[in-house]
């Protein structure tokens, strides 16, 4: 039977304040990709959330951000490679406290927002990024965008990866992301993201933007938590795939 | 032959600000308590100190604190029990993170400024701490103030501790720091210093400010480190010591 | 015709997070009382509600809190007096920036949170927080808790005063808050509450939480804006106002 | 008699953190620019930097940056058009309001660190920067680089400006500064300095690295503060011009 893994972001409020409905969400993934309080996530919240993931048999990942947390990461910060590099092994750090604390683990890391961006093309970001990843655990798992550089430095540093395409964005004939700015790049329709995601896993193909089949070879699949309409797109993607007979699996952890 | 700890707060600078001389009380004490990015210590600066003490064969502690960087960590902050427990374990995350990345280890824990004050005597954020620390890494030993009930509950917890006298601080004859509010709290001479912490190792007494000789059991002697003339007065208490025959060992760690 | 202001908070969002409906509110409310920045509030919010507020008419208010965006300033923070004066300062003039630059003014002050509640009854932080406005602006309003020492204070420092009721609040017979703690301290029938907030109005009493009537003197009714149903609370009192020829009017400002 | 102003940064500790001698500069300088808090100031120690810089007669600027403070807003933030411009109305306007406090005026402004080299070229942030100064306070002055496109769009914007010269950088035969990681960026004997800059406001040149004569308009000389022997050499700069018969008096101001 084919497999595949969900993921999505979790632990993003704030203090005071509440992102996405992250319960409803860990009754859909496999991986949760928790935030690590750079641009989301106070110590208590992503406390309750790594709890409520190992309860649930979610596999846990570190999502690890630009210190950016007034623009929820989503900013390119031009740190050093040496300050990105102990920013990244610090957050990884703290969540792997948190988790160890309700006896749970780490179990991979996926950069957030602009610093995900980045490091799928940068050298230099990349380059420290991985290196705090090895430097804290080697055993971590790098998810990243399927197709981008960053997952083959990472295994040429000798890390395992895992690579993710992305259930509601379009893609060019490239077998890249059509840039948000570009008319058509978010897929808003579930029972066609859904659709796709299942050609995906099956035939290892996805539609692009221009009509032709792209090539995209991915082990995970991610799935957005924080927008309206979030978690009924990730249940209905997880609904088809159950439908067409592909199992779900985290790619890391005890499952994985 | 009698022996003694000598331990002094590290990693206190952020970012472009500086704040000590890390490298020359690395030299000095036998224990570092490095911040862990609440009250102080940018994640790249703490690397850099934990990485030395390591090197040094400096016993790495971790020194939490209320989430203030504005004040130092020197105020209080009314934070719940479960903030309070979930910003702890995040911060000894980290730190054991930075440890982890250079091959060292965090061996204990020590608050900082007003969170040290606090759980000596406040129930509730004492048992959030002591609950992070158990969480987090039950090995972990704690750090605390001398004769405060802090260190008993620690170990009704289960945990290792260790008491510590202040190297320059007066003492009441009810072996309480006397409050620095209050002329003569603390002390600037040197070798009135040194000979205090001999008279305290040999004869488990220190000279009240009343003149009257206090029992205080400590296995360590915190020496600050953020003032001028900290580390002349830190080498004065070591020299002091070897002086009259008292070994330096750290507490805790491979020599401990 | 007697007339009463109806105040509530705004603004409390940051950056990616979103809280309160403050469009709706602002459509029923006289004053504003906007977060400056250190318990929430990104400047581009600000921006945002400051010209939202101005637009529709609504008086504008600063609504400093402790430095604690984590804990959305419901903490006490042990700040030294000139500490938290030079705080509530740099807030009140970041406001006032940000009102100016849409040709608006910031008529009065309100602290939040622990703030609110410590200034209420304790005299360095309330002498700190009188200073701060007097010295940034003599000509804003201190809006304050009815019946609190605080007002007093203010208008010894020739400052003008606003005394405010909660609408959703039960009193205690002696004209105080009952506190969060009890049992009853917060009203939820938005019928009731409106009932009570006009018969405040015509007779300035308010039934206690023990039955018997007691005198509360307020200038202004603070409706809460970020619970669950808040808008309609606040709608339901307006229109019982309304209903009882109660008008609607600012304290301050050009209306004031 | 040729006059010239010489200003230098302030205000940039952080809570327990000093940079630099305050004092001491700004016995040297006509001009101060004082942080805002986003890189660098918490408000009580810009509330004495405010209030040193008004007894003394310098004349106050306002030197905003990227909400940086783990970076010293030396990084370059990917910040949008709207969120820079509110950001830097909220930087000026808490400094206005400290000023205020005071009795003092804020009478330009001058970006920091990643802000100021980026707006000297870039359209988005720089429209941003221009559009906040003219909205919170169109009579502003705006210090920039000289010969940067920055000061002909801020002209344009109906903004007064002045033109200041690095002291102690060495400039292209272009009359642009030699990028920090060319050898002989900075220069560091402060006797030719201090030529340099006599020669600068009496020919209006600066010899430039290959050794040509660069024409460089300059209104203003801007002196580092936070190196060591900083003061030593902006003494040597101010004492220089003095011989020279060059005075020394602020570009804007009531002296302006």
């Amino acid at each position: 039977m084919a497999t595949i893994d969900l993921n999505s972001d979790m632990g993003e409020g704030f203090g005071r304040w509440e992102l996405g409905d992250d319960e409803a969400m860990l009754g859909v993934v496999t991986s949760a990709n928790i935030a690590c309080g750079f641009h989301a996530g106070d110590p208590e919240g992503l406390g309750r959330t790594v709890e409520a993931a190992h309860r649930r048999g979610v596999v846990i990942g570190a999502h690890p951000a630009y210190r950016d947390l007034a623009g929820f990461g989503r900013r390119y910060v031009d740190a050093t490679p040496a300050e990105l590099r102990a920013d990244v092994i610090y957050q990884v750090g703290a969540l792997q406290g948190l988790a160890r604390s309700v006896g749970a683990t780490v179990h991979y890391v996926k950069a957030h927002g602009a610093l995900y961006n980045t490091i799928a093309h940068d050298e230099l970001h990349a380059s420290a990024v991985l290196a705090a990843v090895k430097d804290v655990d080697p055993s971590l798992v790098v998810l990243g965008l399927a197709g981008s550089p960053l997952l083959d430095k990472a295994r040429e540093a000798g890390l395992a990866v895992c690579a993710e395409a992305f259930a509601d964005r379009a893609y060019t004939s490239g077998g890249e992301l059509v840039s948000r700015r570009e008319p058509g790049a978010v897929l808003h329709d579930p029972d066609v993201v859904a659709e796709r995601m299942v050609r995906l896993v099956e035939s290892g193909t996805i539609e692009a933007i221009d009509g032709s089949a792209v090539r995209v070879r991915a082990d995970s699949i991610c799935v957005h938590s924080d927008s309206p309409g979030a978690v009924a797109m990730a249940r209905q993607v997880r609904s088809a795939l159950a439908r067409a007979g592909v199992g779900l699996r985290a790619f890391a952890g005890p499952a994985g």
